[in-house]
């Protein structure tokens, strides 16, 4: 199978769609790079993109759209809802096919170091990619915004992996990182209680003492009238789809509610399905390159 | 995702690996075609490829490849274990990813017209393709094999459906199919007694009242000591693989047997195993376009 790296960017702009479409442009029509989806959010001033590639190839266009970002969106006029710490805000990059997470935080490494330098934007590595446990979370990474981070960026364990060690006030800072893919999947339970949604998240995610990979809360789909636990499962191989799935059904009996459905919501990486089926068939010994498809992309 | 058919094509010489390489070598290297297998049995004295492309160039490839085997193999001087019809016995044509089954016949009968012109092969539609519903079972098809399709291509209801109606004494005559992605599934039984396994399977299996697309048999697993239902399923799309394996699993129960595993032999197309997960997950609206995988092919 062909080498395969998924990159999700997503810059602070979201509103002025006719920059968000120069900027994408960059992503298009590339050799051995396919953008597979971009969406942008007014409120909160921002564009998700998902693109995805030959290591080597995604590498360039995403050095190269950085400079694009950084020379489009001017951090001083930026307002939203969403957190965030610059005008390209978070790189991370995601192992699909066979490529190792070594290779993804290599790669998280290269284009830190590129960007810092080329476009003087201080970078920071969080998640796989992390430098020091601290720098880990995201959110922690994040915290104090761009507006904090003039202060923030003058102490010794805030300072940049890579770039200059003073704030780029046109563009912020960039985090940029490794990990596994993320999978959006929601469980919906015969009861039109949220309370009971509410609390099987409470219990199934990692915080709360649950799956280590879990992370869930509980919404209320209002045209059908049902609680639902929503979820992001952020490493599906080693909290597997099903084993979040079989817990919350686990937990929904101490309710006397049945679980009636669920929803998988985006894109999702066949293997995490297919590890489902694996189970529940009980099948010995399965290669994923039985996968007829597979075989097909090598 | 882009147009994919796969086709395995089966030739009568399974013990002269240089002949069967020498035939092989015609799908290798081809623009938008793919060899991804082919086994011989030296018993069967045969061979079994499986090959997948752009249905346009596997068409070009497939017709090529059968004046191959024409030109290699002498049908008055073969003998093996596998009932056969003629040097390129059977080409079952596939639909894998965005083609209808339709597209799949029409192929067939382009395939079929082109091969008995070109080669004085007489050529028979079986499966979906077929042209009468005596002709859809491939046993029946080929009942009587090469030697005895002599007399039998001389019957009104056996006139083949394209190229000459007389036998072709050097090559015999060639079955051509469209058919939908067979899966090799196996569920292993905790037990070392046979008689179980053969029981469940033939109750489980069409012929024996069960699933309309089931074959099934017992075999014993000598190595393990411990009893298997063998299945093809030969279309999962109406006969799921999980309705097979929860219905071996329910008439297990009778002899207070479990189901200790299953296997999945060869290769088995994405969506059968996806639908597993799908049932389980209790997932709706799920679409394959969300597998990230098919997005990358488009």
């Amino acid at each position: 199978m062909a080498k395969l790296i998924e990159c999700i960017p997503n810059f602070s702009e979201g509103r002025d769609l006719e920059k968000v479409e120069k900027i994408v442009n960059v992503l298009r029509g590339r050799d051995g790079v396919k953008l597979l989806d971009y969406s942008s959010d007014s409120d909160h001033n921002r564009t998700v993109v998902t693109v995805i590639g030959d290591p080597a190839k995604l590498e360039e266009a995403i050095v190269e759209f950085a400079g694009v970002v950084y020379e489009n969106i001017d951090m001083t006029k930026h307002e939203g809802g969403h957190p965030r710490m610059g005008a390209l805000d978070v790189v991370p990059f995601v192992p699909i096919s066979d490529v190792t997470m070594d290779e993804c935080k290599e790669m998280a490494n290269r284009v830190g170091e590129k960007i810092g330098e080329m476009y003087s934007v201080p970078v920071y590595l969080y998640e796989e990619a992390a430098t020091a446990t601290h720098r880990k979370n995201l959110a922690k990474v994040r915290k104090g915004q761009y507006e904090g981070f003039f202060e923030k960026i003058k102490e010794e364990q805030w300072k940049p992996d890579f770039g200059p060690i003073e704030m780029n006030e046109k563009s912020g800072c960039t985090a940029i990182s490794a990990r596994v893919p993320l999978v959006a999947f929601n469980v919906n339970l015969g009861t039109d209680n949220l309370e009971v949604a509410t609390k099987i998240g409470k219990v199934v995610r990692h915080i709360g003492g649950g799956l280590r990979y879990v992370k869930a809360m509980g919404v209320m789909l209002e045209e059908r009238n049902i609680a639902q636990v929503s979820m992001n499962l952020v490493n599906y191989e080693k909290t597997a789809v099903y084993r979040a799935f079989e817990m919350i059904k686990m937990e929904a009996k101490r309710y006397g509610v049945p679980v009636v459905g669920s929803e998988v919501i985006g894109l999702v990486p066949m293997a995490a399905l297919i590890g489902c089926a694996e189970y529940y068939l009980q099948i010995e010994n399965f290669s994923m390159d039985q996968i007829l498809e597979k075989r097909v992309m090598e």
